[in-house]
C-alpha cells in the first residue's frame, strides 16, 4: 500500500496541489458515528493559513462528502471526501528547464515518476493534501471522543523557543483544541510568532517540535514487534510532510539516563495499576499500559524560502540558482498540529477496531 | 499483520525466550542469493552477549534452516530459520503472585493475553527474538552487498558519551562491520565500556543512540505519504525492543534550524546530481535522493536492573518491591546495532523488490 | 482491506446507488500511461443499460478525474475518479417497515451496519458501483494493451443457451471488445436476447456464464499457495455482485476426467515451450505458463424480479410479501462482461507490477 | 503477501517436499485456546495416505510446536509448527536434463525461480505442504468448535460418481469428521474407491468435487466487494494444490435458473429470520446471512500418473517422453477434504477476529 494507511480502519489519500481536488477515502469505520460538518470545518480552519505567519494562498476548503454518510451518520461503508482546489495560480511552466527546490520532493519525484509527475506546487507531495487528512481526521476524532478518548497537540518548540511541559493533560487537551496557535504556556505564543515573523521578514523559515497527548485510550492495545503501537504511530506520523523524527515519552532523552531513572515504577492507585512516572509514553513492549500516550515529532523548517539557494536544473542536469517567488509559509508547525491530531486519531481508530472489532467505535 | 513486516519481501518472527526455539520466516526474497552460514554465525556472534558488559546467559545460537535454501542458494520460496533455546533456566514460577518488571512488557502482555502469555523471561517480548532477526538479516545484508549496497551502524552515544560523526562513510561502514563494539572513534569504546561496567557494578543500566548509514541505495525509491521510506524504516525500527525514538538525518536538531540551513542545496558533481549537505538523511518527500541514507534510534537503558524497584503484583493487584535476580545486560546498545543493521536490510530489500520486481535482488 | 484490492497496483471503491457519486481510487499504477477519455466512455457505454433487456434507469456516467492524470498521462500518484449519480429516484422510504429483497444484500447489510446503511437502491451493494470499476478498468486495459496483453470476455451461456468455445483467441478478443452483446457465435445473441426478453415479460430474470481469455501475459508470473494467480483472480472476481462461481480452464469439468486427459502435455513449438491443450487455463501451481489464461464465472440471475416473492420485514421481524416496482434488469450478464474485463485487468496490472516493479507498465 | 493468508489471524507456510521440514506460523490467534495434540494427530492421519488408493510414501507427520503454546493453551503470540520430512528418497537428479511433469508446477517454477528452485518432488509446490495446513487447521477448528461453529466436507463426486446431497447438516458434519473417506452415502464410498483403484491399476488418476458445510457461523460477517466472504474463501481455497474451481451454494447451476428460482425467499421461523432455500450458500452481498455456508471445489485428477506422457526437457528445450516412477496418488480428493476443512477454518477464524476483535475466539 502506498497512499493508504490502516488495516481495519483505513485512509487513502489522493490529489495534487494544482489539480482539480485533493481528497481521501475512509474505509472500515463503524456505522452510526455522527458526522458533524461544522466540526470538520472548524478543524480545517485550524490548518488553514492565516496572518503573517502563513502563506497568502488561502483555500476555502469547502469539502464534499461523496459517499458513506447517510442522514448525518456514517454508514460503515467507504466515506469519500473531496476538497476542490480553487485558489490555484498555475503559471506557465517551462518544459525545458526545471529547478529543484532544495528540501522539497521535486527532484526525487522526478526520479521516481520520470517526468510525468504533476510538478506544479509540489503536486502530490504538497502539504495541501493534509487538508484531506484533517477533514477525515475530524471524523476519527469524533469517533474517539464518543468513547472518552481525547487527543491534543502542543507546539513543544518553535524556532528553538520551548513551550512548557504537559501538567494536567485532560484540561490542557481541551484548551489546546480550542486554540489556533496551540501552546501550553500562552506567553510563549507571542515569542514564537515573533520568531516566525522575523524569519519571514528575512526570507527564511523555522521548524519546531509537536508533542501529542492521548488520554482515555484503553490498556492492552497494540502488538509485539512489527505491530507495536510505536511502529504504527511512527509509520503514520512520518507521512506528514516535514516530519523528520518521532519519539515516544522522553524518547532520545531516555538514551542518556540510567535504567533506574528511565523505568517507570508501577503502583496500585485507587485499585488501578498505573506507573508513577510516564517516561515511556504509555507504551511498553508495543502495547498501551493505560497511562497517557505521549509522543513528539520533529518538524523541519518549511523548505520554501525566499533566500537565494544553490540548486540544479534537473532537466538540463546543470547547476542553477533559485529565487523563489509566490506564496509560502515561514513555518508550518502551528498548522501541522491539527494534522498530527488527525493522523493520531486514524491510527488509534484502526488499533481499536483491530483489537475490539469493527463495531467497537459505534457510539 | 502483527509479527510480520514487508510486502514484497517479508519477515515473520516467532518464539519465546524460554520456549523450544525462536525463529523467522523470510518470504519473497529472490532466488539465487548465496546463503553463507559462516556469515550468519558471525552476525549472531555480534549480537551474542560477552564479557562484563553483557548478561551471562549465553546461547550458542545454532540455527537450522528448515526450508528455502537449496545447494547453498535461496530458492525464492519461504526460508524458515529456527534457533533452539538451550541455555534456559526456567525456575518454578508462582501461579498466585507475579511482579511486573518496570520498563518491561510483563504487565501489558498480561493485559493483552489475559494470563495465557508465556511470561518466563519476557516470553515473546524478549530481546532473545532478535537472534532470529539477525540470522535473517545476514541473508538480507548479503543480498544487498551483491548489489553494492552497504549498511553500517555505530554507537553514536552510550551512557551520555558521544562517538564522533561519520566522515568517510564507505570505509567506516566496513570498519564498523568488523567490530564487536562499533564506534567510529576507537578511544570512545573504552570510555563507554567503563560507563557500562560502572552501571553494572551499581546494579543499574545505561542506554544510547545508534546511527546507521546506508550507501549504494538507488535514488527514486520510496513512496509519498504512508509509504514513505521514513514510514517504512521507522515502523520496522520501532519493533526493536528498547527503541523509543527514530530520526532521519539531523532529525530533532533540524527543528531548531532555519530553512536556509536545513535545506540541502543541490549541485551537479561529476555529472551526477547530489546535495552539498545531507541534513535530511538522503530522503526527500519519502523518496531516496541518492545520498547516503542516515538515521538514528534512541535505545533506552535496559529495563532489567538489580536495584530494588517499586512495582505491583498484577495477579494480586497489590503494591510490591522487586529485587531482580538472574542474568541481565547492563546495556544492549552494543548488541542492538547488528539488529538495527538487520532490520534496515529487511526494509531495503522489501523496498527494492517493490520498486524493481521480485528478481531484482538476484546477484 | 475491505473495499480495496491489490498490493502494488490497487483499486479502492466507494459510493452508493442513490448517494452523490460512485467512484474509485487507483494507486500504484505506473506513470506515463496515456489516459484516453473516449475509451473510458466507450467502456462505460458497454456497461450501461440499453433496450428491453436492461433496466430503464440510465445514467450518463459522466466521470471526473480528480487527480493522478496530468497532460493526458498518468502521473504515478493516486488517480481518483468520481461518477456522479444523476438519474436517482429516491422515493420516500419508510422508517418503520422495510422488506428484504430476496437474493439481495438488504438483510445482511442491515445485520452488519445495524440500520445505518444507506439502503436506497441497495446502497453500497448496488451494481451501480461497477461503473467505477469499469472507468478504472479502462485505464488498466490501456496499460496492458501497450504491453501486448489483451483481455476479452464472452457470454459463454445465458439463460441456459450456450455460446461456442474460443477457437482463435486473438481475433476473437478483438471482435468481442467491439460488441455490445459479446458472443462468439453471433447467432446465439438473438436466441439469448429472446430468452432475456421472455423472462422480462414474465417479470423474471436469467443468469449466465462469462468466460474470459487473456493473451500476451508473460509466463512465470504468480506465486505458490495463497498468492496463486487463481487466488488473486478469484478474490477479485467474486467481488463482482452476482458472481457465485469461478473456475480456471475446464474447471469443474476437470474433476470428472482422468489425469491422462486433464494433464496438458508440453511440447517445444517454434523453439518455445507450450502445452498442446490448455485445460488448466494457462496456470500451473499458481503461476502463468505462457498459454492463454482462461477462466469463467457463474453469474446468478438478477435478484430484482417483478414476480411476487415471500420475504420478511426485517425492521418488524415479520413475514411479508414483496412486489417490486421500479426499474430493474432482467439480466446483467451482458453488462457484467465489461466489469469482468476490468477486474481482470486490475489483477493482471497488480501481478505484473509486483513481479517486475512499479515502472513495468510504463509504455 | 505470498505464502501468507489472513489479516487478523494469519497463516504462513514454508517447506519443500524433500527439504528438512514443512511447517507453518499462525499469528493473531486469541490466547487461551486449548491445543490438543491428539486432535492434531488425528487430523494429520486423515490427510495421510493409506491403502491402495494413495501413494506409498507415508510420513509419520510427527510435528513440533516451536512457539506460541504454553501449558497446553495458545498464548496469543505466533505459533510455529514444524513437521520434519523423514521418508524422503532424493535420488540423484540430473543437472543437464529435466523433464516437466505435465499438470505440475515444474516448468512454471523453473520460469519463476530461474533454476534455483528445489525441484525434488515438486519442492515447495508439493502437496506435502498441506500437512502443515492440516496441523494448523486443527487448532483453528478447535477454536471454532468452542464457539459452536462446525465445519465438514464430503466428497461430492469422485471419478464422476456423485455422493448424495447434504440433508441434516449438523449430524452429517459430525459423521463426516469421523470418517477417513468422507461421503454422505456410505455405499458410494466403495464405488468411488473401486474407481480409484481401477485408475491406479491403469496407471492413471481421477479427480472429484469437495463440498463443505459450515454451521453456527454468525450472520452479518463479511464485507462488500473485495472483502466479500466469497472473495476470502475462494482466495484461500485456490491455494490448495489441484483446486481449479470454487462455487458457493448452487454455484454454476444458478446461472441456468431464473431469478424466481435462484432467489432464496426469506421467512421468520421461530422468531429468527432464515431463508426457505439456501441456493446462495449462506452469503448475500459478501456477508453471511446466518444460514449454513456451503461451497464446493473442483479437484483436478492428480497430475502424477504412470502412463507415458509427452513433455519437454526444459533445461535442453527439447521434446521428450516421460515415464514416471516412484510413489504417487491415484486420487487426492479423499485426502484433500481435511485440507479444505483446515483452510476453511483459517478463513473463518480470520473473519471472526476482524469482525469481533482479537479476543473473540477465546473459549
Amino acid at each position: 500500500m502506498k497512499n493508504t494507511y490502516g488495516e481495519s480502519v483505513s485512509l487513502t489519500l489522493f490529489g495534487e496541489s494544482h489539480g482539480p481536488a485533493v481528497g481521501a477515502v475512509i474505509d472500515g469505520l463503524a456505522p452510526g458515528i455522527p458526522v458533524d460538518n461544522d466540526f470538520i470545518r472548524a478543524q480545517l480552519t485550524k490548518r488553514r493559513p492565516s496572518g503573517r505567519i502563513s502563506t497568502s494562498r488561502v483555500e476555502d476548503d469547502e469539502f464534499e462528502i461523496l459517499s458513506g454518510v447517510f442522514n448525518g451518520f456514517t454508514t460503515g461503508t467507504p466515506i469519500a471526501i473531496s476538497i476542490p482546489n480553487k485558489n490555484v495560480r498555475s503559471a506557465d511552466y517551462s518544459d525545458v528547464s526545471r529547478l529543484a527546490r532544495p528540501g522539497h520532493a521535486d527532484y526525487t519525484a522526478h526520479l521516481k515518476y520520470h517526468g510525468f509527475e504533476d510538478f506544479r506546487g509540489g503536486g502530490h507531495f504538497s502539504g495541501r493534501l493534509t487538508a484531506a487528512v484533517v477533514a477525515a481526521g475530524a471524523i476519527f476524532l469524533s469517533a474517539l471522543k464518543a468513547k472518552g478518548i481525547a487527543v491534543g497537540t502542543h507546539i513543544k518548540a518553535c524556532a528553538g523557543i520551548p513551550d512548557r511541559a504537559f501538567s494536567d493533560i485532560p484540561s490542557e487537551i481541551e484548551a489546546l483544541n480550542a486554540m489556533n496557535f496551540a501552546v501550553l504556556d500562552r506567553e510563549t505564543a507571542s515569542v514564537m510568532t515573533a520568531k516566525i515573523e522575523a524569519a519571514a521578514k528575512d526570507g527564511d523559515s523555522v521548524g519546531g517540535i509537536l508533542e501529542t497527548a492521548v488520554i482515555g485510550f484503553p490498556a492492552g492495545v497494540g502488538e509485539p514487534f512489527f505491530g507495536s503501537l510505536e511502529s504504527k504511530l511512527s509509520a503514520a506520523l512520518f507521512s506528514i510532510p516535514a516530519v523528520k523524527g518521532v519519539q515516544f515519552g522522553d524518547g532520545f532523552a531516555l538514551s542518556g539516563l540510567t535504567g533506574s531513572l528511565s523505568n517507570d515504577p508501577l503502583e496500585v492507585s485507587g485499585g488501578k495499576i498505573i506507573t508513577k512516572t510516564n517516561r515511556n509514553g504509555g507504551i511498553n513492549g508495543g502495547i498501551s499500559n493505560g497511562m497517557p500516550i505521549i509522543f513528539s515529532t520533529a518538524i523541519k523548517p518549511t523548505p520554501s524560502i525566499f533566500k537565494q539557494q544553490d540548486t540544479v536544473d534537473y532537466l538540463k542536469n546543470e547547476n542553477a540558482v533559485l529565487s523563489l517567488k509566490g506564496r509560502h509559509d515561514p513555518a508550518i508547525v502551528h498548522r501541522a498540529r491539527v494534522v498530527q491530531d488527525s493522523i493520531t486519531a486514524l491510527v488509534l481508530c484502526d488499533e481499536l477496531a483491530q483489537r475490539y472489532g469493527t463495531d467497537t467505535l459505534m457510539p
